[in-house]
């Protein structure tokens, strides 16, 4: 499967390049683009991304570069990746859709597209995130509130600035969607000095900082006697640019529409 | 809802009568069982179990307790448990059934009666037990074999003579069900010295042993830059007659037929 | 060794005795106390704690009770526990001592009479969570802020009502103790929102509820690229039991003073 | 302080020289040294290791580098680290020494060295690896094998051939040391099918493999109702490297003498 990287001398687009190349040759890298003036125009993708030269220079010009591939991974702003998305169903590409802060115009015009493209999208795109979530919600609809207490914890590394973590919310949507409840409503963010007894029904969320933890998650289901712990560790960044490159070569057989990283993982 | 308690001054029958105490009303304990001979017959079958007199008195006669209850709890021995399926078939009634060591005559006595009784049959009643079976089952079938590894671990209390357990084992045959192998085949039960690099698409065990542990079981998928991990801490015995007793309630409602705790959990 | 059971009727009491019995015979309950006017006054003290009966009958005279044994384990009221101190003192007996609550008299009268006495005093007489305490200090001196930042998480069952536990404070005390700050300005109770990074040296902690668990408690030293975890688990209130049994044993043969549980794991 | 880098073209020195770049000026690379021959001979040691140039060539001359320094980080062979020790004892330097598979007669030069230099040996420079296994030396002696047992698990990455890995071996000789046992007779490596109770005293093995797990290392004490988990995570390689710079900063302002990293950590 030829691929186009989107925005490949950033962080982002370097892993994606170094994702594709761990695929054994089920996907390669045939175009990689940068924004008009970017200092990295003309460089080779492979190099920039610290492997050996593909003999991939990096171009400005999104249309030559979109008639080169089957597929286009994208990580960039939520205008461009709108548009990226209606040229990609044009040709009948594959748009893997990492883009996050999309507007509902940006959102309306993906999902035009999708008539025409197969357009993976997703906030997350780790594999074993999206399980997660998807064997929470099943677990919360499982296991009932009057039996089973569901709580969320997280770590991450010293630097992160806000909690709970973006996929600790996640997964706390994941669970009120399985019970039927309202998230917000639901959700006990804090415990300190009297608390009372814990309500029915409520999900708890505990935070934990420290060292370089790059993201651990566990959801915790308690009842009388047994609890059921459902986690995931991430112990690399690059996992996100994985699941980006697994999503197209998922994609590369199904016909248009718009999917999610469940449907990549048979879940959906 | 009226039950019947089998056994009723076993272990497991005074765990069952403990367990019915719990529901606040739900279920009530109308009759008690046990064999002719007893030296339990006509005790109380709340005070065999450390409550309050119940003013139900243990008794030998089958078909007078049906004649009372609404379902029968049954953790006895497979011919009885067989008899008692098609009682309670003839009487429409709910019949929990968690007997092992079935022979498949039992078992095909037990589907015949399925026509007339709701019969939910399990080797293990655990709530808990039952959702990570049906989510490792899962996530085996999401989670390729190329892209992750399965790895399970067990501990128990210092006293099991055996390994893996047989929860561990469930566990394993969810898991090669998920992935579509041959269970036995695909098992690794020991590493030890040199044992090579990993076997792809192999389900590996390990085993603890230690102090007073009722049963500690983790499935762990190992990937690149990632992992989930899907546990059960069983923390008392009391949870497979809480189990039981949910299957009642559960049945309560239903059509005629054989169902498994994974139907009692929404999952099947 | 022959022991009395202060508060022989109570929950901590029966307990207690079931815990003496464990020992096979290195230690044995040879007198049982209640106050005047308990219900449980002429009972036998094995019966009261579920177990064949001891023939030891519960009493209310305590100097009577005291020249029949070795040691006493107390688990009752500040003043009581005082008093009991000097009394063990004149008669030179071993005195496990878990009262909580004591005034700084209390502590005085107590300190006093150790120099008859051989007093294990400790407000958790767990023996795994007193080592924790033990390592969790250690860790926290050798492993420096700069480099390692420390976090405790604690979950309890769904009816505490008050958040951290005393053991996570406890621990949290035992970890400024080991890099010598101040524990309270240390401390980071709740975390949610925009809370900024992690200021170093801080000790943060973290509550979870749920189910029925007794308690479990990790100290987490998290690292550039590594981390340090130690936990403990209570499956059973039984520990506490155990704990104060086992320190009367390890007393019998020590000169006369006041030791902690630290002294008792050969710690101190 | 002024370092010198030994091996500074290979893995390892690369990892070093990053190492000592993150302690923000504490230390310095002021040297780097290669053998005779190698192709990295003549450049930048900080280019080398993906940094920005540090104006510090690799060069092959020991006795020259030794000259602009205060200290050695050596993980190269057991002769030619023999050899570094006597010439950096004839300068009283520092000499951090990581080097594996060292003979009997290396280790005596090397302990005839620390005469002059001040030598910190150890064969896994880990803070964490080396803090736990003091703490599970401790914790083995302080919970006796009649109330508790104890279990050692690890899990390592798909690659790795042998079982159990040289860290759990390490964590276990740590515990037979602080129960004062013979390590090999005390240790069990597998468990399969019927093996019979636990044995006390006995120390078990559990492996497990899969995905890119750098190392994980559990040490589980379990009593009767209650058990303490003792745990490190290694993320990333790099802590090898972080430790023996930490030790290098530690030993600038000790005496002469041969050390360990237990030194480093105030726990010897």
């Amino acid at each position: 499967m030829n691929l186009l990287i989107l925005g490949a001398g950033g962080r982002m687009g370097r892993s994606l390049v170094r994702a594709v190349s761990e695929t054994n040759g089920a996907a390669r890298v045939s175009a990689a683009l940068e924004r008009d003036g970017s200092q990295h125009l003309g460089e080779d993708a492979g190099a920039l991304a610290g492997l050996s030269p593909l003999g991939v220079p990096v171009t400005a010009d999104l249309d030559a570069a979109l008639a080169l591939v089957d597929g286009v991974l994208d990580f960039t702003a939520p205008a461009f990746s709108a548009e990226v998305a209606g040229r990609a169903a044009s040709r009948g590409l594959v748009h893997v859709l990492g883009t996050t802060g999309l507007s509902p115009e940006n959102e309306a015009a993906i999902a035009a597209a999708a008539s025409g493209a197969r357009i993976v999208k997703s906030g997350n795109m780790s594999l074993g995130v999206n399980l997660l979530a998807a064997l929470v919600e099943e677990a919360a609809r499982a296991l009932p509130p009057g039996l089973f207490d569901l709580e969320i914890i997280e770590m991450h590394h010293r630097h992160k600035v806000d909690a709970p973590s973006g996929t600790a919310l996640l997964l706390g949507e994941a669970a009120a969607a399985g019970r039927g409840v309202d998230f917000t409503q639901a959700s006990v963010r804090v415990r300190d000095g009297h608390t009372g007894p814990r309500v029915e029904g409520t999900i708890g969320f505990a935070t934990l900082r420290g060292g370089s933890v790059v993201g651990d998650h566990s959801v915790i289901l308690a009842g009388e006697g047994e609890s059921v712990t459902l986690s995931h560790h991430a112990a690399d960044r690059m996992i996100f640019a994985r699941g980006a490159v697994r999503a197209a070569l998922w994609a590369a057989g199904k016909p248009a529409g718009l999917y999610s990283m469940r449907d990549v993982l048979g879940l959906a």
